[in-house]
């Protein structure tokens, strides 16, 4: 039992949902500083769609010191369900930030030579956690006074990077020498860099795809469909006391992101085992180990998050790109220089997307190193495994 | 609209969720016979899980003629949401059974050759179908008069071979020059050949995995899941007059599997297309054309299908080898020749799982060829494009 709950407890509960602990072996190589959550707000938001949004909050911190020309600044944006977190802790116990091996003093992107920015996305997925500041549909509507719920309007990763933008604006930033984030981050950086090519210098998606296909899209439609099956979710009008939240739905939903982004490695030590006291052969009822530890977990996160937020969050990866005619017509924008780091053995946004987006960015003349992660986590080693690009990190801010 | 109704129709609507007229290019060789479907009834069977079923009925249908020895004998055995109807028509405005294309006079399966035997497996997906006879959760429970429901024993792909060996031995079969079967059927031939070692000459498992591993047998639970949370589903008791069927959770497992079992090929037509009057870049209710298509296949199939059998089948898969103490002392059993034939772009049992089938093979000297099938369906290739290997089972077959 102690074995499966710590791996459950390391890798699990925690990372793609949600900040993480670093893993045994990949200890920060310098110690994790307390870092102050800020919120950045602006009126007025008209959104990529043509809504318009009467005030815009987003939570934020930074690391580091922007220099006089505003050109030092590195952008981290974050996966599906995390926050900006990405380094340093909250509080004296709280986890270290998802990247926070990567990001500090004297680490790969180093916060004595760098200002490092990351904040919370748009219909950010932990809506109701007090470190999270978020405009989406659990944000009251004020014209109304109630949460917006589904008729929040949707938002597209673009919209994502326009909120980043005006927030790098406020802080004086003029250009950014890194745009850098695993799975959605590394979507939103690819955006960046053909929204901003003149902003950008380099670019680093990890565990990213170029394109979000039909098939792809299809599959994060799937990741949502729980939620809308459940009755408790009321076409997302379950806000508000006395009322009980999708729970169920949310946690189906947090069980396929899950599985999704891990590798079979992760799976192993499970082994088909029977959840305990149960007999799976004999009894329908009866379930195995990695069912109900699956379970267990998901079902704790989604108390953590906000169902509505994951339904405008799949939308918001589903128009990835969608005001470019196709991927080489975006890319043929950027004026920066990358660093892909693939993981191989994803099973979210397998070999082939990551070697199209190699191969994309070849075709539109853009220097392009790529880096593969390995190890038994999948997808997530572009979260948990990270500093295995520390070198290569550190080998792209110095060129 | 006429594209897309098509695609459905010839590639979504049919095949994995049922039985499938060739593509086009892929018409059969000969022409496609009319074929008596039958049934096999036999009492008071012990499932291998220790549960007593007092009777258990099975649909088949045979092709050609046994010799004297009972040795020209061929087993098909079915896909996780078929039936027996692999060859032939059960009427003639039916479709041809789902590998007809290498089954019948002449082909490659040729039954002036070989006696060929194909059956419904217990826990059918398709109980409801009348050209379907199966026993499972849908069956009266004899000692109560009503549907078993949730009460019926889990049951494993060891259960269903034991049930096509009671009906092989009814008709003087002796042994198999053939057991053959693609995705769920190849787990049935690979537990054949290690359950009756000394009956089965040659086993051919298509786009088939000789391992259900944590990871995998998770997924079957995620595809299930949306069943349960159906409260239409009542804990599996459902079934009578004025009962609604849990259709909403069903029609979402079928989407899962039905994306699952294909290629990004096959979703490229869809290309990120808006349904018909929607805009998801702006209204979240809003969906795309594939999500809408998918929705309305599976939502169709679900009707045609029960819920608790497909809880039940995941289990049985889930099950598979389960007696064994792994691939290898299951492999080390068998006497027979196999021929693999994975599909390059499966996305269900990937590529890796084919290769390790392969490896566990040769360490079990085991005579073993494979030829991989290629196209846009992924996993369904060896279902709709089996007509591809038709040389290399004719070379399999002579030898």
């Amino acid at each position: 039992m102690t074995t499966r709950r710590s791996l459950l407890a390391t890798s699990l509960a925690a990372p793609l949902l949600a900040s993480l602990a670093p893993r045994p072996g990949q200890a920060q190589t310098a110690a994790t500083a307390l870092v102050e959550r800020r919120e950045y707000a602006f009126q007025a938001y008209q959104t990529r769609g043509g809504a318009t949004l009467p005030a815009v909050r987003t939570g934020y911190q930074t690391a580091g010191t922007l220099n006089g020309a505003g050109d030092n600044a590195v952008l981290i944006t974050h996966f599906f369900s995390g926050n900006g977190q990405a380094f340093g802790q909250v509080a004296a116990n709280a986890a270290p930030g998802w990247w926070d091996s990567i990001i500090g003093p004297g680490k790969p992107i180093d916060t004595d030579r760098f200002f490092v920015v990351a904040s919370d996305s748009m219909v950010n997925l932990n809506a109701p956690d007090r470190w999270t500041v978020t405009t989406g549909p659990a944000s009251t509507n004020p014209s109304t006074g109630r949460p917006w719920g589904m008729s929040f309007p949707a938002v597209s990763i673009r919209d994502f990077v326009e909120v980043q933008k005006r927030l790098l604006d406020s802080l004086g930033v003029k250009r950014l020498a890194l745009v850098a984030g695993p799975s959605m981050g590394a979507l939103q950086a690819i955006e960046w860099a053909a929204a901003y090519p003149e902003m950008v210098e380099r670019v680093m998606p990890a565990i990213g795809t170029g394109e979000m296909d039909a098939w792809l899209s299809g599959w994060l439609d799937l990741w949502a469909a729980p939620i809308r099956l459940d009755p408790a979710w009321r076409g997302g009008d379950y806000y508000g006391q006395g009322r009980e939240a999708p729970l169920r739905g949310l946690t189906e939903a947090l069980k396929l992101v899950t599985l999704h982004s891990r590798d079979r490695g992760w799976a192993a030590p499970f082994n088909r085992r029977a959840a305990e006291g149960q007999d799976p052969a004999k009894r329908l009822q009866d379930r195995f180990a990695l069912d109900t530890a699956l379970e267990a977990a998901a079902s704790a996160r989604a108390r953590q998050s906000d169902a509505n937020s994951f339904l405008y969050l799949v939308r918001a990866n589903q128009l990835f790109l969608n005001e470019y005619d196709g991927l080489d017509a975006a890319l043929s924008r950027s004026q920066a220089r990358w660093l892909l780091l693939p993981s191989q053995g994803d099973r979210l946004f397998t070999g082939d997307y990551a070697a199209e987006l190699l191969a994309a960015l070849r075709r539109a003349g853009r220097p392009v190193a790529e880096q593969r992660l390995t190890g038994e986590q999948g997808h997530l080693e572009g979260v948990t495994g990270i500093a295995q690009a520390g070198e290569a990190i550190r080998g792209f801010l110095a060129g």
